[in-house]
């Protein structure tokens, strides 16, 4: 028995699809492909996973499952906002870091054609909102709580927080800052205040908006 | 004559592989689907473009191009900061509005198996990041200079003013805010002051420890 062998076929399938999806993007995956990757008969995707979407699917529900967790941890009221914030981007960024390839589909990947993958992720993505919006955020003595703000800011704070991983390798080339541990440190850091300064800058703004909408 | 017949073979084949590359993903759009979408025989494509990296590669360039350009224009010295950066991120969200195929290569495709590309947009941002950082933030009080610093906000900066372009579909599903003109306004307006506090926290928190490491 190889090693390959003692890792259950839905497993291999599921490490598959996250390599190849992440790699590639999901529409340039086929199945024949997933299969051979795998090392299973094409016909264990359809019975393990009902197809390429419920693949992608499974993955994007682990992706968030995962990151919901993570924040759900990090928030510990006992601790000062600042340091609040900071520990949960800390965790964060070692999520980023350590599945990569499972991010960038949870992240990154469209639901260009599917309905019922948008659906999905929406709900997905309303769940870590409450987290943030009205866990760690209703922390900040100015509260933000319109649709339109939030709208514009959670895309923000996650693009934030995953940007190195975006978009860092071509900016890597322009520096030739190495990415080790030390740098996701001050990464971590830094992001952790350009975020905080960002969020009580447009925070204060509505404060303000408010106050002259009286007069 | 119909109308695609008046537009150059050249010109078709930059249209179709943009609109393909964008909606499918550099790696899942073959030379004979760019060839039929454009209207073309396949042997234009190598003729043009010397294949599809090769128009990977102009498509890249002109986002760059564009992109510098509409930054050069809107910098404007006799504004102050404030009004020139918003000003500035207002024109650059007009253009990944108008542009959002071309927009989303030039920004999220990724140089996976070539060297070439990711030499090529290397130089590309470099002429980006001196316009933002040797230009607009340079008006800044507090000076960002510091290699690591540059690294983690670059990709920070560009992100969140593309945000709503990468993730906004998702939480439009969650909100059902409509991303019309006036959302667009505000998001530029939103994402500047976010963007601002951001960068003002982060060039405080460095002087800060500039400062502390004189002791």
């Amino acid at each position: 028995m190889t090693n390959v062998d003692k890792i259950p076929p839905r497993d291999r399938i599921f490490n598959a699809a996250v390599s190849l999806f992440a790699q590639k993007g999901y529409s340039a995956v086929g199945v024949r492909e997933l299969a051979t990757e795998a090392g299973v008969n094409i016909s264990m995707i359809s019975y393990y996973f009902g197809g390429k979407i419920g693949l992608l699917k499974d993955i994007i529900e682990q992706f968030y499952n995962e990151y919901s967790e993570i924040i759900k941890n990090s928030l510990d009221n006992r601790l000062p906002l600042k340091e609040q914030t900071k520990q949960t981007i800390r965790s964060i960024v070692n999520f980023f870091k350590s599945r990569p390839d499972l991010c960038r589909i949870g992240i990154t990947e469209l639901p260009y054609d599917s309905p019922e993958i948008a659906e999905f992720k929406s709900e997905k993505v309303l769940a870590v909102k409450e987290l943030i919006f009205d866990r760690l955020f209703s922390n900040f003595s100015l509260i933000i709580d319109d649709k339109i703000t939030i709208s514009i800011i959670s895309p923000a704070l996650i693009s934030v927080i995953y940007s190195n991983f975006l978009l860092g390798d071509v900016i890597r080339n322009v520096t030739g800052v190495e990415f080790d541990d030390a740098f996701y440190e001050r990464y971590s850091e830094t992001i952790s205040t350009f975020l905080i300064g960002g969020i009580m800058a447009v925070a204060a703004e509505l404060q303000n908006k408010k106050g002259s909408s009286l007069f």
